[in-house]
């Protein structure tokens, strides 16, 4: 069942000053997206339709970043840090008179899976009027924990420092995100909400007690523990990617993908890996990357917003950036460097080449050292080589400039013309030698050891 | 003691579905090897003289991998997969009559040590009908369980579907490996292995009650549950995987080499290295390669079929492909690849090198950016550069050519003759220059911005 | 309160011949520092002022590495390898009549930490006449146990094959680390340790239970069992090298650095990382590198001795050699090699690229496959690039050489000499076509395939 009409409100106001960082916390990213882009991705995946986000005074860039991700969002700004049900209410606007859901999420939290969600929406569907994410904690302390009454029903959240000692040893605690079943039920029990307590602030729990003291239905669904982690530093943060990545990994090893050593390998939220891939030790791979079947990509590759083709070999030691295009068993080897092109079927691109901003025709053959020459300090070049073409090794190819299908470069040419195709070009120096120079000038050095000269200039 | 007349059937008709994968399952590769051949090696280290391999129909493949790692093996193919006995009895031209003892290994359970086939060797030396191999598992749910009776002598094997509270209770578990003393034990055992269950298929693991019924010995080598480990899926692959590593990691510092993050070297089943090695992290080894003592690999290296000697030092950022080899203190640096290439003592090759199909000279020194353009689009050729030759940085070496002894190629040069020794030889355009050409042009650029122009193509 | 006047004696005969190794095993290294390095390091954080270290004979080296460390130590041989209180004595010189605390560390326990040695002088300060550093072990197996009187006070220290039952039975064991209130202290003691055992040795332990006979305090510091690791063989010293470096990627992270994994960064000892600074997976760290904030290492970088300024990005597959300094927005980008080299305020280093012995100017642009030609078989030169010079691709810069500011060098160029502030200098063969040739040579090799002959050479 889809809820669009369900609404998402994602709290990103807190400052995250544990993270001693300039970047605003929800903006940190994991698996090369910003946690508060997880948290909208996952109430997109549940079906939940419309998302607002609440941010502090001066975090306009998180805003930005949020309707990047989602440009049907609406952005509230929290005027004072009075907490959880204080930023809920900046949303008012969004949920006022809104019929359906409204869930209350947060961008701190960003390993919440879209299964749980699912869980949330159906208990509101079955009737529930609030309904809170718990977990059992393995060691509860610091956590709010959830109270039930003799019939095992919902009855409030206890923090920790108002507990008993009874009520410290319950293990299933607060992870703080909560829904209710109708707007109206959020009005009403936010506006019921104090800040009787020490720090003057409005806190969302309260709404349990409430909810159940108006005889309203509250129920708890259970996520695992490591969803509803939140990340308020550095070290949490890489909690939380190691977390995920592996989950991605074995979603790609489910799919039929070999990971020789998985807690190596490094992949996007948006990774797309095809089955009988092998995947070596120690590769990266950023957003927007796509693997067709049967590719294998060998040890030390870093891989941004490119696309590999069927049964293609990358690496090791490849660099694919964004816009590199490889057709189905295309080659790229070691030390090479891919940007803005594409490599044609069965192209080979094996050793210590730059490929900018070029487009590479089937079956060409592309020598060691290679270097398409496409910036001139004041723009960018296209390079365009035919099928078959063969351009020899270390050779520069000099942007814009074609050469022809089935044309030959020599080794080590200046290419500033287009070639035609099936000519042969080169562009080098004659080749002059002086006999017994070297020894000659080896003695002379062993002679005469403090005048240091050039040797090879002077030639 | 050794048994050259042990028989060991291995098992490997299993097609592995849910391994996702056109590739037969006991032919993934585990540290550089395929699973079978793991199997077979350990047979063989433990002195098994003789192998046999079952294989499904259609599966050639998994009989052509058999016999390129033993040619001396027979391969069966077991026409329809009725479980196990079925498989055996499939391989019955292998043993009938055969006068040594038959162990049934599995093809997909790579892990098993040498130091346990040979435990079991032993008990069959010693008497033992009838041996299996067991473990004792944590948690032993989904296994089918060792039954003892009161003396504590091997009774049965009951599969943990038919098994009663008290006998789930029992954590020795069944790893389905098995010998027999003689071959007649295992064929009256198997004829005597009946069908009469939900699936209609034939489970060799009954031939334990059954022999215990003949008045048979049977016994129980108790192995480590992690080299029992079935691999049936990719990340079961990944687990076997980082649990081999482990071995060979621990074996390679054992033997007096340093791993500075040991779970950041990948080696291959056969990697041997010396004694003060030093590895950095993050180095992939492949099958094939030996390294001496001494040698220090820098980390971000990829290494295949190569010889590394005596204190050579590589990397970091180095690849060495098949037919590398290094003399004793060889240098090999950064962006360096070297194929099917000889390196005499002392010679360095520190720079962003391609060296493929070469042998270079004691004491030469190869300078960055040298490119032996050894493909002319039809054809490999050799490239020789002598002892104590110099090539000066960013030179092409175009094959076939021969750089003599103590012979000096200028920088930038393009080399299609040969060099003789002690000679000079330079090929390269003359430099020219136009003063205040870049100045005009960034001022005519910077006014007229709208109108791209290639710069360097036009001088 | 520092301790100017205390002194540590840190024992380093032992051979280590579990180690496998030439090299003494207190020189092996963690984290870029030699153990025995790490232990004086501590020791001077610490606030102990002296530092002696023991040696046995022909170690040498280890005597010289320490004195490389503190110029200010001094080294002792002990004679015969007689057990810690024998190493001690060999030690007199350095304490006799000193009025300070005397402390006995070890060269291969690399891993405490200052704190716990400032609790021990606190001790000393507070009255202890001895101080014994010792931890609680989840397994106390092999350890000596630290015995305390029914007043909780610490009495002895019992072996463990002299330990009774219940005294097996006790978790608090013995480090090996003590310390001394006073050289007199220490001197009376060591006088009364005799050597009536089966080993014939003198051990520093029996020094509690004859101090407490002298009506001496004797006390107990705990410490964390990690810090206590003793390294014996090689599997130990990455164990070591682990804890270590989980240690200083906390701290990284602490201060305010994302890792994305960390456990794939290795730092050294001394690396200094700023606020917001982004490291990729895979980066390995050397001795003398300094990170200013905001800098992004992307992944698969190597960097030792090297200093990054500012908001600079670094790689992916980049390598900072010693010497290699970057101002504040440069960047240094894939295959790219500096050496001892400047790198100005926004200048661009991007791909497959040499920079040795040069300095580059600001906003310089190095086009890609640049190599610096910095030796000419005999020595090595300076390139001094411009500020706002651009170097066309796959050229090659012959030192000593300047390019002036604002000059500009055609792509594929070799530069031998000066090129003024703002010219243009090109450097390389004009480029010739024949016609159909690449055409007409495939079709003859087709026709006669068996007759290798080299293409490229002979146009």
């Amino acid at each position: 069942m889809t809820h669009p009409s369900a609404l998402a409100i994602v709290l990103a106001a807190g400052k995250g000053t544990r993270m001693k960082s300039a970047l605003p916390k929800v903006l940190h990213r994991l698996a090369g997206l910003p946690m508060l882009g997880h948290v909208l991705r996952t109430a997109a995946t549940a079906g939940i339709g419309r998302s607002s986000v609440v941010i502090g005074p001066g975090m306009e860039e998180v805003g930005q970043a949020a309707l990047a991700i989602d440009p049907g969002l609406a952005v509230f700004v929290q005027p004072e840090q009075l907490a959880t049900a204080d930023a809920v209410k900046a949303a008012a606007p969004a949920y006022e008179g809104f019929a359906g859901h409204v869930l209350v999420l947060y961008g701190d939290t960003p390993l919440l899976r879209s299964e749980t969600l699912k869980a949330v929406l159906g208990e509101l569907d079955a009737g529930a009027d609030v309904v809170v994410i718990g977990f059992e904690a393995a060691d509860p302390t610091g956590y709010g924990r959830l109270l039930f009454d003799e019939k095992g029903r919902l009855a409030g959240i206890r923090e920790e420092k108002d507990a008993s000692t009874a009520e410290r040893a319950l293990t299933i605690c607060n992870s703080g995100i909560m829904a209710f079943r109708t707007s109206e039920t959020l009005v009403s029990l936010l506006g019921r909400i104090g800040n009787d307590n020490a720090k003057g602030e409005f806190y969302l729990t309260d709404a349990v007690a409430l909810a159940r003291e108006s005889g309203l239905q509250a129920r708890v669904v259970l996520s695992n523990p490591e969803e509803v982690l939140g990340v308020n530093a550095r070290a949490e943060l890489a909690t939380a990617e190691a977390l995920m990545q592996r989950r991605l990994r074995a979603a790609v090893m489910a799919g039929g993908a070999t990971l020789i050593a998985p807690e190596t390998v490094f992949f996007s939220y948006d990774t797309q890996v095809g089955q009988d891939v092998v995947i070596e030790p120690n590769v990266v791979i950023g957003p927007g990357v796509a693997i067709d079947d049967g590719v294998t990509i060998k040890g030390f590759c870093h891989i941004e917003n490119a696309t590999i083709g069927a049964h293609a070999t990358v690496g090791p030691f490849a660099r694919l950036r964004p816009g590199a295009v490889l057709a189905k068993e295309a080659h790229v080897g070691n030390f090479v460097e891919i940007k803005n092109s594409q490599v044609a079927e069965g192209a080979k691109v094996n050793h210590l080449t730059y490929i900018g901003d070029a487009s590479i025709g089937a079956k060409a053959n592309i020598g060691a050292g290679t270097i398409t020459c496409n910036y001139d300090a004041f723009a960018k070049h296209k390079t365009e080589i035919g099928a078959g073409a063969f351009i020899g090794s270390n050779s520069s190819l000099v942007a814009p400039v074609k050469i022809g299908d089935g044309a030959y470069v020599g080794s080590g040419s200046v290419i500033t013309k287009d070639v035609p195709a099936d000519a042969l070009a080169v562009a080098r120096g004659s080749q002059e030698e002086r006999a017994g120079w070297a020894a000659k000038v080896r003695e002379r050095r062993n002679r005469d050891k403090s005048k240091p000269r050039h040797i090879d200039a002077t030639q």
